[in-house]
């Protein structure tokens, strides 16, 4: 029976409720088909503000694993309800053996609380704006983490694509990252790159 | 078996030796010795900052709930690492009935994610900066949650304390809420203050 | 006879002659009808920016204090110049005995500077984001101040609309504030709550 | 009879208290002995942060006018609570006739607020960050006003001392101002420049 | 032969590709049809992003000389990849004896690095936003320099414009510059002033 | 004949001169002993500014190109005016075929304008914040570059370094990178890399 979830929205409804008594707005729930800005979405207007642009299950269930990751979003175009106000969520799910290869978050900072599949979970990780990192699950179960992001949007870059799925010339390639022509080749072909 | 933590302490390794091969800093791990500013500590110098900066174990841990309920924060001054990142967590635990009751984050917003207690763990949900809210764990288990905070230091300012645990004059208090006198000479009570 | 308000024209009449002939926009004066978003309104066409958007009047004269007290509020809704330019400021009005109650502005700092109804006026006072103040003119004639925020829209969270206003069942709040029963249910009649 | 200071005082000591009780800080008053920043001064040890601090007398009464105006400044050096709020005030006095000659903030934009001197007081005026502008008094008798600042030191550069109260070769301020070299040495005689 | 030109077109390719294949946008060239706000322009829908978003060849030529002095920008307007971003450039083409009279940019800070003119080309040199100043070439020959503003839009404030190409009455001018009345009558004649 | 320079001289001398009359500080030249922060150093008294602090000569020399490549920084620790104002420079020398491989500005934005070694010298180019990007000269002749950052300490990601010039097991950046073991660990040999 799902009692907490329903004090969470009365809360929220409170929210809603308490913010139009004070004829004031305290937030700016993203209106999805609205522009974008550098700074986040416009606002929708506060009559189709929902209860739903600030609570989101969507991170309640695992992503599919048989890929052997799953990476679940709570970012602004997810959850509303985050416009404007630089935090958003993420779910990660690894199967055994599964590997978040190198990547990095150009927008944000991240720290991560793994819930389960390590012996103690609760450890918690930040990666700065920009670095470099990974995730592999090492353990026999599956797992999973959730990760939080200094910012609504947190991009993503993956290194194996921004490498190897574009049209540069392999030669260039080479030239730039000196790796071995064959292996940019063959990672080109994988990744679906060309050139 | 602690795998993953392995791997946590390999890539941190790895991001500190990679930044300084590049000889540049991309953190500001918080010298908490040193003076405090309107945007966080000043850094550590290089030489010493550690794995420990970065990774922080006092989230894998309940807190204790004798008390009802239990909040561990990670925020810069536990967890030096996310110094000027604009970003923090904290861990809530509560026993069955437990309560954080009314309160703001003067200086943050508020993402909150369920990791135990209710039947679809996983839900999340957004407190805009400085808006008033509370938890009530209505389970009949002990329940618990992660938060996420865009600062890394979010001030809590709890209603009751803020209203009752001070000296100005009950008279005061009671022409500035509308509660009645007695109510506020109880509570006063209750929470220490005087007047 | 008006004449510093003439000059004040004419002041403004220059700052949009002196950058329309540089040709570049030192302002970006809210269009009202435009979407708002976390950072402001969009900006009016040149052509439609005018003197009044600048200038405004509307803090020249006290608010009825019929009802006690007055808030005259000078934001970007009111004010359309302070667009993007991080302040705004407000006009207070207290009958004697006048309160505002116990409040906070999430989203911005206040500087208040009382210009009647005390031996001292020009005191001022700094209230930092979010914390919980209020407002009461115990002296025996109409007060007034000036209030200043460091944000084109502050807003007001009420502690009691926040508490009483709203449909949530009395005893959660009885369990969130600590208060009892009937006080929460008194309050709850008085200003318009249910539950 | 200074009733509204003293329930100033309550007010201010309740504030640190209630944070003290929460065991937080919520604010950060300037270390002024600290080191400066870009983004303020560090913040004074919780022990010695006083009343003080977040109330400020010196605008109460006006400056000395015989000298035709006054400024009196209410910015960090002044009002140490205002550190790292984004917000200051300062008090203009003017004597009938009295001139603040044209000049700029770079750092702030300002909001003016005419509390005597003209019929209609409590106009308030916005001049966006580093425009130049001036103020005037030609009423027959004193004048005042509050301005508001968007930064806690918002800095002053005033033409006549930047073109002419410096050693640059009057001939190159005549060719980058195009106006008379016996204006510029004139000027720069009356205001102690050389060259 | 263009070969520099030719990679920077892949690499730019490579860089719209990538993010493509990476599903999330780090970037948001400027819609300059759309509305403007105090952050910036909303984004280009990503289909209509093309490479000469962040490619611009307008500073490649320096700009025409017979009027002494030449300001080539590559702003938001110009260069709509630098949207949000926080920085542009411009470029500057001064005859011998040209001048950039006394300005300000009231919105950025400016770093300005010499490229021809003077034996020790490469020279930089910073002016804090808001700040006053000016550039002359006394060099014999024509001379360019590139300029870096901390702002996408960095506003121009040339000050003859702002003190003499308006309508204000010149004994006004005349007070608040402490210039000569025929100073001001005269310049206001050249600039284009009246009253 | 260096007199743009010995002009700069006089506008430094002069902007130290003008603020120094006015009594406020415009800048925060950065005291390169002090602590650093998130935001920048903290500022160096007033008495230790000069000249030198705002003009900087390091650029005006191409580095050493035997290596191939050069770059020559501007940022705060070389050019201590720059503190706080969110910008700095880089000089960039290539020798024919070099080569600036992968890498990222976790940081900071960049604008890159070429001044030597294509046909169309002065094409601007924009690398949003944290893109991986990389450069090449391909011309017959020694090129040059200047770069411009939306900050004063833009860090440096270089791709090869922080996969290959660490200690991770091989293993492990194989299964994060889909790259063969035997490059791994040729580049980990090249790079002075372990495990």
């Amino acid at each position: 029976m799902a009692q907490w979830q329903i004090l969470f929205l009365f809360s929220l409804i409170f929210l809603i409720d308490s913010t139009s008594h004070a004829s004031v707005s305290d937030f700016c729930a993203a209106n999805l088909k609205g522009p974008d800005s550098p700074l986040g979405y416009t606002c929708k207007k506060p009559a189709g503000v929902t209860v739903s642009d600030f609570v989101f299950s969507g991170l309640a269930k695992g992503g599919n694993t048989t890929n052997i990751i799953s990476v679940t979003p709570a970012f602004v175009a997810q959850f509303p309800g985050v416009n404007g106000l630089g935090i958003s969520m993420a779910r990660l799910d690894l199967a055994p053996g599964g590997v978040i290869p190198f990547h990095t978050h150009p927008g944000a900072s991240e720290v991560l609380v793994v819930t389960r599949g390590i012996i103690k979970a609760g450890d918690i990780m930040v990666f700065p704006q920009g670095l470099l990192h990974f995730q592999v699950n090492v353990a026999k179960i599956h797992s999973n983490a959730f990760v939080s992001f200094s910012s609504t949007s947190p991009s993503l870059q993956i290194l194996d694509f921004a490498l190897f799925a574009n049209d540069l010339p392999s030669e260039l390639v080479m030239q730039t990252t000196f790796l071995q022509l064959a292996t940019i080749k063959k990672l080109k072909g994988v990744l679906g790159g060309t050139g």
